[in-house]
């Protein structure tokens, strides 16, 4: 692994490990907001905007479902990173099947932008980024923090009216939110990338007793905050879209698939054909850049074949109490 | 890996993959046979023949389930391995759980057997050993050949009237032996072992096409060769019985649990269930071994919790034609 110290390039600088080999994933760094507020150093506009995101990465891969589900395509744009990330951390290789070139600053490399924004940056180099074009400076790269932001303060330029934090939802969009994170969306990657039995063991204790729970919990509402589609499904949707081809094999979560479970395998369905989350998944992107990156788990960087989904199976899950926001649904009723 | 090398133990000595990336296999070496036959240098007798075996190999393992169907567990001793298997190849740690020592010769390792049967063996040191205490030397470390052997050529020493290679059935059974090594047995390694995405593809492509005919073919009858139990069954058995604890996230052939298969799954069911063959699968040394043992393809050593399979579970197969021998069945009601 690697990381800017002190705004310098470094190989090997960071330790993802802790000494009894469990995965200690580091914080982020920028953590400014794009407040709709006259008083706010950021606020929102169409076109001020841009983000920086991996299709494999589902931290990234959140703010992206999230501006499709608002329908921001117009007022934010983006920039693909290649899945694959090598030695010198994540790179812009636009001649590369869904890949494009760093459309605001023309970089070659992600870690430009860090540097640019701070030049004494001392921190690993991570998407999403959420870049201020007019300030020319990094807002804020904390996955959550940008989703939610773009949920809430961009309703002016979002193209659809959906709103997944809705008023009488959020505490408890908040505390799903923050209740899945360990066991589940970090869960498998404390499977993954721990070197010792025990940490292992542990985490995939954690991920399935709540993998099993929400199964449950989803046998009865159609999502995980009851009725409503909030942003603790786009959370919980961009870990199980990568679960059985990538999350089971190559981090070793491999008690069963998430196509065994008699109810989140059609509630992953049902987000997947919910109107344009679909085109958020790229799923050569997520299995090449796991597979191909981390030579510590998987040395000869081979690709797995994994089981073919068809996500476009029929889910039956409008038959719950709930329905995706009037602008999906007819969205969707047109496909 | 490591090998003998005119009787001297050479680590790294062993090139277990071509340039091109694929696993290539080498030849055992011992290939005597006991033969019910007067003139025979090996004949066959009760206590006159060890058996080395681990119970995480499934070419061993064919030699331990035939030893087993056949009731040859008083005319034929056996020791078992540590399942790990380091720097100095198989070795006897009496100390471990379901291990055992030496009983014949009380080496410390495997190889001390190669060299006294050959003080110049250039060879891989492997399981199964067929021993012969008499000539004290190797008869034969080939698992079909010794299989074969002991179903053959034991009778006056078996305490079952159980045969694997009946007449009317042999052409079919030598046919599926052979017609399922390359892609399912020896695939499941190819697929592991590959270091180039290529060869890896390809014995996916392989395995699953061939695991896909056998499904459709055991839809209607009970066993591979037709209605009868025999040694294709045991060659298959050892294989599917590893497959989804081991040989799907180890060696990523991930493209679907033999548990998804609609009749290979019962299929394994119905042969752990046939009388004494549960005894004989070690479901703990299967996975220590290839967890542990293969740091090129899983760095850590971290074995995989895997899905909880209840191989005793009802397969309700015995409403297909077919059905094991009587000294089993009748055997198997007592249960």
């Amino acid at each position: 692994m690697n990381m800017l110290v002190d705004g310098e390039w470094r190989t090997d600088a960071y330790e993802a490990n802790d000494g009894d080999g469990s995965f200690q994933r580091q914080e982020t760094t920028f953590r400014d907001r794009v407040r709709d507020d006259p008083d706010a150093t950021f606020q929102p506009a169409a076109g001020r905007y841009h983000l920086y995101v991996s299709y494999a990465c589902p931290w990234a891969h959140r703010t992206l479902v999230t501006r499709a589900l608002k329908g921001l395509e117009d007022a934010i744009s983006v920039s693909i990173v290649d899945p694959y990330r090598d030695e010198d951390g994540w790179q812009f290789t636009p001649e590369k099947e869904g890949c494009t070139r760093d459309h605001v600053r023309g970089a070659d490399y992600l870690r430009e932008l860090y540097v640019e924004a701070d030049p004494d940056a001392t921190c690993r180099v991570t998407v999403p980024v959420l870049w201020d074009k007019r300030e020319e400076t990094i807002v804020n790269n904390e996955s959550e923090e940008i989703m939610r932001m773009l949920d809430t303060e961009f309703d002016d330029y979002a193209n659809r009216d959906v709103d997944l934090y809705p008023e009488g939802y959020r505490d408890e969009v908040d505390r799903i939110i923050d209740e899945i994170y360990e066991p589940i969306n970090n869960g498998v990657y404390r499977a993954g990338f721990a070197t010792r039995q025990e940490p292992y063991d542990e985490a995939v204790d954690d991920l399935f007793a709540a993998l099993d729970h929400w199964d449950e919990v989803l046998a009865d509402q159609r999502y995980l905050a009851g009725d409503r589609l909030t942003e603790a499904d786009v959370a919980m949707f961009t870990t199980l879209v990568r679960f059985d081809n990538v999350y089971h094999t190559h981090f070793m979560c491999n008690v069963q698939y998430i196509r065994e479970y008699e109810n989140l395998w059609p509630y992953l369905r049902d987000l997947y054909q919910t109107d344009s989350v679909a085109e958020t998944v790229n799923m050569d992107h997520i299995k090449e850049h796991y597979y191909t990156t981390h030579p510590d788990v998987n040395p000869h960087r081979i690709v797995a074949r994994g089981p073919d989904l068809d996500f476009e199976a029929p889910h039956d899950r409008d038959e719950l109490p709930g329905s995706p926001p009037a602008d999906l649904t007819a969205a969707s009723a047109d496909d």
